[in-house]
């Protein structure tokens, strides 16, 4: 998500975001409005991510343009390095906090993704994650493929802003926690927050099929983005090693079931992930060494779940083949058929 | 083993030892006399972990005393900080380091354990662990208990050496060749050496019970030493992150079988193996932090090896329960009866 120095004594995440909405009223600006916008993500990132997965579920890749830096940053900015000639192609910029300062000078807070850029001026709009999630699950519906997910419905709203609420704090930020923690007693209560959240999820994801019910939703994309981690990353780098995510397994059923769902696994960067932690995070990794495990052949792997019913996309129908120009380059990664079933 | 600084591009091991040896006919100076030497050992380190199982396998615990090093050490030496007084109760020194100088004034080399230490004298005999350990299961034959195993089989030997040649390149000392790599590219090349081996290993024991066949030999306890630390240690603080211990079906039952035999797990004491590891090195846990996993209870599940036929000590039976004193104080630790049972 952002850049610095992370360890401290108790690891708290600067949420400190622009906070600005894209909505079809415009009541903050900005209007929804098709060819306007670009996301800036990275594949390494598992808050970019869960943008990129949405965005693609929903079939908003003609409505929004997508951007990606690369999987290090340096200490200023996340950077455009994967591009040719090292800029973005539609916002000409070399480094993601031009487009900050573009709104905001010397912008002095931290050079995060997922942010939406406003194109004709230049500027972010926000980097705020989570609305900004929300307001392409709500405001965005006329531009949205056939046979779109509902990832937010109504019905379901209040117990998902609980259960998201308690995935954040306990799990997708809860690995941040044990990984950057400061001191062995920060660490120590750090790890038994983590895997009492993740006994919850494996109790909760044994009689379900996905974590609202019998349809995919936000929630199970929020989940979704750190769960692909947990193994190659989160286990290792960041001490979160009472077992591996292979180890329960509803929870390893469930990561599977999704990342073989197109929009899922066909987003995942495994390579970019494992750059950007081990090279990045320099205070508790300081040769930069990346791993070369885990093995990643068990991700598609039969997991089982169809046995629990439900319809990964309730009345909606799974997005089409992913353009070939947003292919993730990895080889470890699927590209999945509509129904699932690997194409290469 | 010894202390220091450990990344370097390519990780070599220092084996410059002090070469006596202790035989029956005292050809080095150093006769086999019982009462008159110490082991000096820490249940942290793999290589003098194997003194102390071999020791308890034979029976040699009148013989030889034992006293241990702490799990940590400062830059010079390991110490006696367990000891009250923080002096080895025997030799009545605060670091092993004196005990090398006792030897050889102001010792230039790496204080290592095990050692042997030269009670009247104050001095270490030799630092040097696989003659040293294949010395007590050979000179020392008149002062084994009754039902001691024979651990170095006069008809197997040519093919034992073979076998723990390889087990001790590609595997014990493959494990710190990944984690000390000081690049990428050393890196890569280890962990593919080390899995080369491992697999080799897992395929050697699906179809026999033991690393020789059917019986207990010293091979035995030098791989266990590995695989008793691969999981909690070398997985993540190494990077030997293909997969877990766990994931080597083989493997797993084989260092289960191994744990849950008298002599072997109950010389295990994990805490001490994590607290080394993970505190020592701050070249690649600059942190500090000792992991709180893995979750250590499956050691002493079912491993269904019986299947294999063979009997761990041959025509010989299991030592009989650990002197109290020699106890692992650890909670994670199991006291095995002579049938491998759980005593506490």
């Amino acid at each position: 998500m952002a850049q610095g120095s992370y360890v401290e004594p108790s690891f708290t995440r600067d949420t400190n975001y622009i906070p600005d909405r894209i909505t079809r009223d415009a009541r903050d600006g900005w209007p929804v409005e098709p060819g306007r916008y670009r996301l800036i993500a990275a594949r390494a990132c598992p808050w970019a991510s869960r943008a990129i997965i949405v965005r693609r579920l929903l079939g908003l890749e003609d409505a929004i343009s997508m951007g990606l830096a690369g999987p290090t940053h340096d200490a200023n900015s996340w950077t455009f390095d994967l591009d040719p000639g090292g800029l973005d192609p539609v916002l000409q910029i070399p480094r993601l906090k031009d487009a900050y300062d573009g709104r905001f000078p010397d912008y002095p807070r931290g050079i995060t993704v997922p942010a939406i850029v406003d194109v004709p001026t230049g500027g972010v709009v926000t980097n705020d994650f989570a609305p900004m999630i929300t307001d392409l699950a709500t405001q965005w519906t006329e531009h949205f493929r056939d046979g779109a997910p509902d990832l937010y419905p109504e019905p379901l709203r209040a117990e998902m802003e609980e259960v998201m609420r308690r995935v954040y704090t306990e799990v997708n930020n809860g690995v941040y926690r044990c990984g950057f923690a400061g001191s062995q007693e920060a660490y120590d209560e750090a790890y038994g927050r983590l895997f009492t959240a993740l006994d919850w999820l494996e109790e909760r994801l044994a009689g379900q099929r996905y974590l609202m019910g019998d349809a995919i939703t936000m929630a199970d994309v929020n989940l979704f983005t750190t769960l692909v981690r947990f193994d190659p990353v989160y286990h290792g780098h960041f001490k979160c090693n009472r077992g591996k995510l292979i180890e329960l397994p509803a929870l390893w059923g469930y990561a599977r079931d999704l990342f073989q769902t197109p929009g899922f696994g066909d987003t995942v960067d495994f390579t970019q992930i494992k750059q950007h932690y081990y090279v990045v995070h320099r205070d508790i990794n300081p040769t930069g060494i990346v791993p070369m495990g885990p093995d990643l052949s068990n991700w598609m792997t039969p997991h089982g779940r169809e046995s629990l019913g439900g319809k990964a996309f309730g009345d909606g129908t799974a997005p089409g083949e992913i353009a070939v120009a947003e292919r993730v380059p990895s080889a470890d990664n699927p590209v999945l058929g509509p129904d699932g079933l690997l194409l290469t």
